[in-house]
């Protein structure tokens, strides 16, 4: 039978599927920072050049930000839209990682053999997977399973500003496969492979206060000159009340309580909070209040602070009163809370609680909906037998704290629907020094590809 | 007369006297960042050979940190310790800079020349204008005009380590003087000299909290991990009342109210609360309610947050929950406070806000109670009217908001009274951007130094 010799064509294929990705790793594409402009171009360039041994007609698509690689290959349905990033997150704290970020290595470790590196699972570990099964099904079969398009971004971490404007210009294009498949999200534990059934959306804002015109000495100015860290600090105090909800006005607005049925699903998962927690150095769930672990990260809105700054940080001390503090806010939402709604509704707070004195300037880092997937689609039904016949326990439908605000854009841009199937396991550090992805999720996601392929096209 | 002979000197050798002082300046010596021990090290040396230049037995004395400079020089009553430093703070942030801060620059402003760059005030300029004053008093009368013990320190800026302990183990040899000369403070305003009888004493505290014993994605972990800039700030936030005061318990005690006599005579200096707030972009006293600018600088406590930092403060965005949160944290100090209570309560507050699952660290920067002058030696009214002598306005007995704790281990220590004498204005930037000095705060201050020995030789 063919996916039999498919799957065993991973297997030994593996080593060379490792050192494609290796490669594809020590490209430190880190597309927030301008300085790393040439590698993420060089990133592209890889992608494209590696589709194109596989017989597509891929191309760097440029845009006013980093470039789209894109491109088709195959006959027959269904007509798939494969989505990946081959960008990824800087690498600071650099002196927290046990190797160069960029130097990827394979680790034994208590749980296995690992690949550690930036992007070894987010995304570039995870769109090897798809790739490898498509290479392994031309090897074996001389074609393609199915009419396939590629699209691959390297924006996705630092707010995607070019993908909307690139669908809406290439929709055409890119609206005619049947559905969208998106390697980016993690198995329910390390038996259980899942799809993605709902993910929070993504709202970013940076706020920058001035008070005093210059950095001055807290001796000749403290007391009389207002501190604009002290300003922030009140700020960032006042967006949770003492129950862990978020204090911005409305902001619970289209949060929808989640359905019996689905809870009783969850609860059925056997999801360990203590062990969660335990994994991180945490022994208590912060956050709301009367809400479970695995009910506040896929199913409920937060508010975080995910850096601050001002002032004086170097060694030793500087009794400086700075001029300036800034803070980089975040927001993940759910349900139907509206994104622009909130973040005005932010500002007005933020503007309201501004002392005299003071002045604020906001940056906008994106925003996007929650999303929910149309699991009624018979292709979510056959792609959760195939994952079970690859893994030892069933798949599970399952949310998703993060947020991969392009399972939206496609339905609203291009109208298609997104199946999220991805291999990563929880502390594989996505975003965190020491980032790695499971050789075993490597080797059992290509194979889960090619199982999933067969399933959609027979 | 002879005065009016090393007045005339001073004129005369101005130039001169600026190039020395530009050569000094020069010298990145900023003694917190172990990046410019050696700029140090050379800025002690260049102390040393100039004293040597004027018969002064100057020698480079090694501590744990940076070293002293001691020289014993002249004959008569009454014995003068004069206390410089030759260390200077950082630069940072370096794009506010009009000059690079190390290649000085002679400006014309709209209030006359300035000398621009790090140190031009604090203290190379200021202390440079008493070695002047003496190096012009030798020129013109062949000799010095009283014993001189000069003590240069060059970790004033870093908290001072070394100087308890090297005060202590040399304590013979530095407590013979009569009373210590320091000029590290400012005149009252352009035109009226001033000698500072009051200064705030400091207490530096830097606060280390960890929550997540990694850094966390956001979407992963956003909602029950627990984020330590949120903790950081709510402890921050809890610092002041609504009314401005510090809330950490007992911090008042020892805290005197001002007598009505004191307060008339500050009174009289005709402080302009609106003009001193609108020269740094604002217009209202933040601080405590009820108390006047010059109240609060010259005689209320203060709790400032000199630097922030935690997550991700570079360019774009990322979506991190960081495991830690730092904050540097000082406290000015006024009457009878005493800095190692208030240390303590300080910490035992913080402790008592932290949630459960996060740990603290805290690193001690330092602790001096404030300080206040024994006006009631004759030398003080001597002194007074030979200032009065050089400037347009009488001199004033004035407070400060700054602290200069090496007046009360003089006192403790060695058991000597200090009059701090200094030159500098309001504006001159100190620990900020762009520092200056008036080229008429170094020339007559080099002056104002001829005047002060005269009078207190006599």
């Amino acid at each position: 039978m063919s996916l039999n010799a498919i799957l065993t064509r991973i297997d030994d294929d593996l080593p060379a599927s490792l050192d494609r990705l290796m490669t594809l790793l020590r490209i430190p594409s880190i597309s927030t920072d301008p300085a790393y402009d040439d590698d993420v171009q060089r990133a592209a360039q890889w992608v494209a050049d590696d589709l194109a041994t596989l017989g597509v007609d891929a191309e760097i698509r440029p845009t006013t930000g980093h470039p789209m690689v894109v491109g088709h290959v195959g006959e027959g349905a269904p007509h798939l839209l494969y989505y990946g990033h081959y960008d990824v997150q800087p690498v600071d704290p650099l002196d927290l990682w046990t190797n160069d970020p960029f130097d990827p290595r394979i680790e034994d470790t208590a749980k296995g053999k690992v690949i550690r590196g930036r992007g070894a699972n987010d995304d570039k570990g995870q769109m090897m997977t798809f790739i490898e099964a498509c290479r392994a099904w031309k090897a074996v079969t001389g074609k393609w399973p199915c009419k396939v398009t590629f699209l691959f971004e390297g924006e996705e971490e630092c707010g995607s500003p070019s993908l909307i404007p690139f669908l809406e210009a290439n929709s055409d294009e890119l609206s005619a496969p049947d559905i969208a498949l998106i390697t980016d999200t993690s198995r329910f534990d390390a038996d259980t492979p899942a799809i993605t059934t709902m993910l929070r959306g993504l709202l970013g804002e940076e706020l920058i206060i001035t008070g005093p015109n210059v950095d001055l000495h807290s001796g000749g100015y403290g007391g009389p000159a207002i501190n604009p860290i002290r300003v922030l600090a009140d700020i960032i105090d006042a967006l949770h009340d003492d129950q862990g909800r978020v204090t911005v006005p409305d902001f619970y607005d289209g949060v929808p309580e989640i359905s019996d049925e689905i809870m009783a699903q969850w609860n059925a998962l056997g999801f360990d909070d203590a062990a969660f927690l335990r994994d991180v150095g945490l022994s208590l769930p912060a956050g709301e209040k009367g809400r479970s672990v695995l009910e506040m990260l896929w199913s409920r809105p937060t508010c975080e602070v995910n850096g601050i700054i001002g002032g004086y940080t170097g060694d030793g001390f500087k009794t400086v009163l700075p001029s300036q503090a800034r803070a980089k806010i975040s927001f993940r939402l759910v349900g139907t809370q509206d994104p622009h709604k909130i973040r005005i509704a932010f500002r007005e707070m933020v503007r309201a609680k501004l002392p005299p004195d003071c002045s604020i300037d906001f940056k906008d880092h994106g925003a996007s909906p929650a999303s929910i997937m149309a699991t009624d689609d018979p292709a979510f039904e056959k792609a959760r037998n195939a994952l079970s016949d690859e893994w030892p326990n069933p798949a599970a439908f399952i949310g998703s704290g993060g947020s991969i605000p392009i399972a939206g854009h496609f339905k609203e841009i291009l109208n298609i629907d997104t199946m999220l199937i991805g291999y990563g396991l929880e502390d594989d550090g996505l975003h965190s020094p020491n980032e790695k992805y499971d050789l075993r999720s490597f080797h059992q996601g290509a194979r889960s590809w090619a199982r999933v392929l067969d399933a959609l096209t027979k």
